[in-house]
């Protein structure tokens, strides 16, 4: 196991899904920064079902953190941020049915094989989308801390289904375009396609079923020269933060897949002094040349699987009995995570960049 | 920095394409394995360029590892196995223009930023693709170590540009698909596509250019219940080592970005028991569900890009004048690293199976 | 900095002396062992000031921990378990002087030059001994897992200033010998020396003045081959925990010091089997060779410096005004720690073999 | 296990005895440190019974360093620093008879219960104090680095036995103290006490018996505000690395365990500006306080136990056929390692400051 993410910063998740509480506490992070409870709540409150209302689960958390270390007079003081996210609309009783009969896409198999059946079953336990809060709090201090660098992660909705929305121009991202982006609810930049991203959705949710897509995110300001060499590097840092977030399925850097139907001239991006900066003229390498930050907006996709739970009545196994069996989801669940995710998204990001900026002195 | 990878076991990288070796240390292997030189020779021998000769560079070097610790009576003893590979074909002036000039696509640029112009540029230094032969030995060390549990991992080219291989079967693989593979020097499933795809490789060569490819890579007989949650699920831990292989550009996992074309209902799993065994009736997770493995066969594609090294002449920059510039790249360069790079994922594939066994105490 | 311990179990320590709460996560811990939370509070309450009435400061904390994660039905999930722990007895005002005048022997000098003055400096803030209740609790859960196998960690008052208890019997010490100790609020063997230590603490203290001890500790039951080479070794592991409770000085094994004194003739300890067992016929060794469990008791003893708190007036500088300054310290203190340290070191021992046994596959 | 020592630096030792060679990575060193090779080599060369000659083994290994990589034109890159050191002057059949006869005090038991038999015993294996020579490469790399901020790491032997050398001066030590002691082979202070020393070390070594003794050691220079709190703590992380050499016993801070028998007002080192500095008036906290350096001398004493090998017969059992036998050990071995071990004393503490400087941003 480890539900702690080591790096230059220590991210540490705890909590499950119908415990008490979940919660993060963020080691490492440098001293005498700033942070405005309000930036931390409104950057939370993105991910809520509560904000996301017209595309989310039944189920209400306000996710409002109880911070109880680490900030002291409105600043960080260098010891552990942690905060407490209470458990407060919670209805286990309809989780009685999957302790041996696991829900497909789900992990309430693989963690009963792993914890030999003692792990919290209920709503997926420790395994749950729900602990995606703690990153999302991690990565709003870190977003406090980044802002005096002009240095910023936005991302939207890149496709639910086969709907897609524009793109960011990779070589040009600016702070106002993830403004823009988030003035609206539903984090989409061509407002035109939203309604039928949300037309799908809400035909799958009527369906009992549910959908997935892809988020873009880019991070703005990052200087050259951040990251680490092989096992370290930007990319691999990035992506084992990425892939720790439920139902992520792929992620891919500039033009990932795509660069693989061009040749290297076609592909390769000339380096030119610009308005007296060093950049590329393209930005297929997605801002990250060797591992290391070029200057340019890092960028990557993020796939989301359809949501697990759907409400159609599915083939399983009796895990106790050792027979084939039936399910039929109960529970209040999202039928597109997708619109939720994007803060999270975002969040890795932000820890993500804070973390190698530590480790290169950045903050000193 | 950091060129260790710190798991269940930590994988320690040194050495510069150009230096007097590279090298690997490979620490907490389990002792008492028999380690059979010839399998670990063979295994480095695929990704050299002496045996990928229709494809790759002509810089040749054999590879022959010197272990020097580790293995006492041809097993493993417990302590930290390390092997010394020399660098023998080295034409080191080429690399005197580049100190300055930054070969776009390679982290010249950026390793001259973070490294204030102390690292050794020739080759790339340490970023430099030869470092994988370090990843390669490993890899061949836990795929005899593994063997005796019948757990393979194998890999084939799924496509090079827009020529596709085959594909495996998600739901049935078996070492005998990965010893067809390997029983040519081409490792694809369809032979009849081997001759486009070097056809194509040649043309890019021919025309000072280079190509990418996807590729495709299972790992078989992984029981279920592998993997940690959250940021030590079996995802991030495979994609941390993927992404510290250079020019790889994504990594999904199952059916991937597919996924999001899905219903859930569609992309979801079901189980049933077959053949006495807990199996999904398709394989879209690719065998790993909530981060740990489900007993299903765990599967991944790789994007590299092409070939950043060509011929062509290129716009870059004079960083010390602080000017536009022109490189025309010199040296020895493979048009196409998908060919090599295929035991290169296989490794990556072994290695972090066998990192995750052991902490889940599958030796003990 | 870190405060996170990692090894086979993580230990996450966050919160301030005067902030809302502190706490502890710990990660990794295995799943499906047997927690009886009664078992839980008295091993907290040993180190509460409540408890050692006699010897300790005024300020009153229960110490009750609130599990917020990590325990389903009574037994451990092998999900993160979290506990909080509240502060409810603060006078904090009382530290409003020692901001810019630190206090002679307590962090607030080096903290403040460390966080550039962001830190919580009231009551030493996250470097409090306080902190150490989160320690406690660790090893509390560590102890129910290991009493499963009759492993148990045991100390005592060995010294205070220059008054000695009886020591344990290197080679043959039992549970009964730690019961012994711990039915006795002040955990010394020798009874008869109790009253002499405290006169002398209480002596102290009416002068306004503190004391230290050394403290001794032994961990019976752990089998042979439990510990890591070169830098994970038992005794790297236990003493990185044992330097990391504040006032700690010095940390010797077996003999220790003492040692220096010998002949190697004198000073190995031959082997011997003995009720069909191996074992050495003394043990200076302590219980570790090479880094490794022997299988005898391991012995530790542990150097606690005299509370730093003192009421006497003593010469400090001001930092702000930088200019020589005096100091009176306020607030409530312990005339000497010694007797609340000892459970704070037993829990050290508890993780620190806890740790290894889950990286020797013991609980497998 | 684990073979790498993970901080700022993260150091991998690797090797046996009497395989190959042994050898170190050092990882995440700053780049365009100037490297002068003759300093390294002096470093290590008093390490080896060559330069001792008259108080070691008769084995003699010369101990150049092979660095084969993280130099370039004589500087750090920023790369892995890579040294091999050759095993020349092994005579390995006299280990024939400790397979399974483990000798008193040694590793042999523990190791081949670990390894189930499975560990190179030959001279020790991978816990061999050989593998010290890659402790102190490391140390040498720092001091090369340090030098250039006026940080240097000093020891002496403080007592062999119960005859003792002077004292350094705990509030005032400069490098020429340093490079008093290191002027003379054996390094004390006081030159009086060095034959003493010697005569007690050769009538040990005519009685078939070995030495043990205290080694004194001191790091100057270092900045107030440097090391981390709770368990990265600086006392931790030197206690980490001296409790990974081979024969450690004891390790204490400053007064270490003198302190339990002061009271809190005589123990207490009261703050004072003097020379324009903020310093202590005495050092009984040994330059650390809180976890963190205070800018006073960093000082602290390790006891080294009387070598373990001795030409005595001497009681152990047979691990294969299960009972008592006597052993008698051959090989070359060292009367007293305590002259030999204070450069490794002095490069673990240059190790663990340059980990720290580095967390701390210094050298950005």
């Amino acid at each position: 196991m480890s539900s702690i993410w080591n790096n230059g910063l220590n991210i540490s998740l705890f909590g499950e899904s119908h415990g008490k509480a979940i919660g993060v506490v963020i080691d490492n992070a440098p001293p005498g920064f700033k942070i405005d409870i309000d930036n931390i709540n409104n950057f939370m409150k993105r991910r809520t079902s509560i904000y996301n209302i017209e595309t989310s689960t039944k189920r209400k958390e306000s996710d409002i953190p109880n911070i109880i270390s680490g900030i002291f007079n409105d600043k960080t003081t260098g010891a552990p941020i942690t905060a407490i996210i209470e458990n407060n609309d919670k209805i286990s009783h309809n989780y009685d049915n999957i302790k041996y009969t696991p829900r497909p896409g789900h992990s309430d198999y693989t963690y009963y094989k792993k914890y030999k059946g003692n792990n919290d079953y209920r709503g997926g336990g420790h395994s749950s989308g729900r602990l995606t809060a703690g990153i999302v709090f991690a990565g709003a201090i870190c977003s406090e801390i980044l802002k005096k660098y002009n240095i910023y992660c936005g991302a939207h909705i890149k496709s639910i289904k086969d709907i897609k929305d524009s793109l960011l121009n990779p070589t040009n991202i600016s702070l106002s375009d993830f403004e823009k982006i988030k003035s609206n609810v539903f984090p989409v930049i061509n407002k035109h396609i939203e309604k039928d991203m949300k037309h799908i959705i809400n035909k799958a949710k009527e369906d009992n079923n549910s959908l997935g897509g892809i988020i873009e995110c880019a991070i703005i300001g990052v200087p050259c020269g951040i990251g680490s060499p092989i096992f370290k590097n930007l990319k691999s840092v990035i992506s084992s933060l990425i892939f720790s977030i439920p139902a992520v399925k792929g992620l891919e850097f500039g033009n990932g897949f795509n660069s693989t139907l061009l040749t290297g001239y076609e592909n390769n991006d000339e380096f030119i002094i610009n308005d007296n900066k060093i950049k590329t003229l393209t930005n297929n390498h997605g801002g990250i040349l060797g591992g290391i930050s070029s200057g340019m907006p890092i960028i990557f996709n993020v796939a989301f699987k359809p949501t697990s739970s759907i409400y159609k009545s599915q083939k399983t196994i009796n895990i106790k009995k050792f027979k084939n069996d039936q399910i039929k989801i109960e529970g209040r669940h999202d039928p597109c995570i997708v619109p939720r995710a994007v803060p999270v998204v975002e969040a890795a990001g932000y820890i993500a960049i804070t973390s190698e900026l530590i480790k290169s002195n950045f903050f000193s």
